[in-house]
């Protein structure tokens, strides 16, 4: 019997990570059918139950509850290969941002307040919503170690193209005008896309790098900058696509 | 805009699939809160309506829907990492196949039809049961392609050490004795891990490889072997694990 392998655990953790992946559609739609049989049962007693208030605001909340974990285990769905979605499409960048920081939280810790301060203006961009989704996510669970524990305030930025001229200089935007920016800030100063990856090496083990996000980002279109702060002690992590003008 | 690397949906499966399975504790988490709730309601609605079979009926049938809920939802959680599970623990080599099937039968089709077929005595084996688990469902997600489509049926069978030398030649077993094995003939003719994955290469992307499953079996002290049928028309997929003799 040889025991050769010496990458056992990381085979181990990325071949579980992976069979997650394969089950939670099965798990998802056995769930799903479960649901749709409560559903079912909850009508036949609120017609049988209707005249006790206490049952019926019982009720109500289970109600409520069931809903709630439809919509839960529909995010997780959104995660999955769709067809549609790796088509590009225009979208208010806000929106699609906006859109992204459920499953965003679901991968900080619970006491972690992620919000989004959105542009004055809409921006629109065209690009293929489920890798844009699968960057964001990347990045959240790369930068989920960077953030100290207990205090996690994680604000993610739109930036216009004027805005972005006054925030970085031309020459580290390559000179690309008419570019918007998806920012988050963390509070460590690093200023490649090589040097978070090498900073956090201890825990990579899988796809969840800054090198692959920045492929993804490339795939879309677009640029995954790194700008260090002027004061040095934080960092923006920035996604710049060029922003499309709808009246033109 | 560089748009050059080739890989980018490699890239975007791998990480996609490594992102479920950073989201799905999360998500059990908050679907496992909202079954506390939801028990919580219903049993105040029990006694409200206990008087009405028919409600009563239905309360019963959603109290029932719930816990299965909660049991698909556990599943899943079994695929990620337990400390405690990673260690070397004595098995009943059935029943440790047999609480595999569940999950198993959720890669498959639904019309699968999954089995086991024990062995006349009780054999153990040590080994850790996450690994373990982790080659049963790699193994499974991998001969899904090969199965003819709508009339799977697959099924496990464990032999003892004097059944598995009426099997295989002894030759074939590199001479090793008092192994057991866990087998699952499959409907085509392949004698080698690596003839496994270039027949279903066209469909690798990620960790779920038999040369993993291999790697894997290795560190468990075991071996994944392959045994082409007499009639050529089938192989057997054997894990070998020595036997643990608990009278010793």
């Amino acid at each position: 019997m040889n025991n050769k392998n010496p990458d056992c655990s990381i085979i181990l953790n990325r071949a579980s990570n992976e069979l997650n992946g394969e089950l939670t559609p099965g798990l998802i739609h056995e769930v799903n059918n479960l649901l749709t049989g409560i559903y079912f049962n909850l009508e036949s007693c609120h017609e049988s139950c209707s005249a006790d208030p206490s049952a019926a605001e019982a009720l109500s909340d289970i109600t409520q509850g069931v809903e709630r974990i439809k919509e839960v285990l529909n995010r997780t769905v959104h995660i999955h290969l769709n067809v549609a979605e790796r088509e590009k499409t225009y979208h208010d960048l806000a929106t699609l941002v906006e859109s992204q920081l459920d499953l965003v939280r679901i991968i900080f810790p619970k006491t972690a307040k992620i919000t989004l301060i959105p542009p004055v203006e809409a921006l629109h961009v065209e690009l293929a919503e489920h890798p844009f989704r699968t960057v964001i996510l990347t990045i959240a669970s790369r930068l989920r170690e960077i953030f100290p524990a207990g205090k996690v305030e994680a604000v993610f930025e739109i930036f216009s193209p004027s805005q972005l001229e006054a925030l970085v200089p031309a020459a580290d935007l390559n000179g690309g005008g008419n570019l918007v920016a998806v920012s988050l800030c963390v509070p460590c100063a690093m200023e490649s896309v090589s040097e978070v990856d090498e900073y956090l090496l201890r825990s990579t083990t899988g796809d969840l790098t800054f090198a692959n996000a920045e492929n993804l980002t490339a795939s879309l279109g677009g640029r995954l900058v790194l700008h260090r702060d002027t004061a040095k002690k934080s960092s923006r992590i920035m996604l710049l696509f060029p922003q499309i003008d709808l009246n033109e």
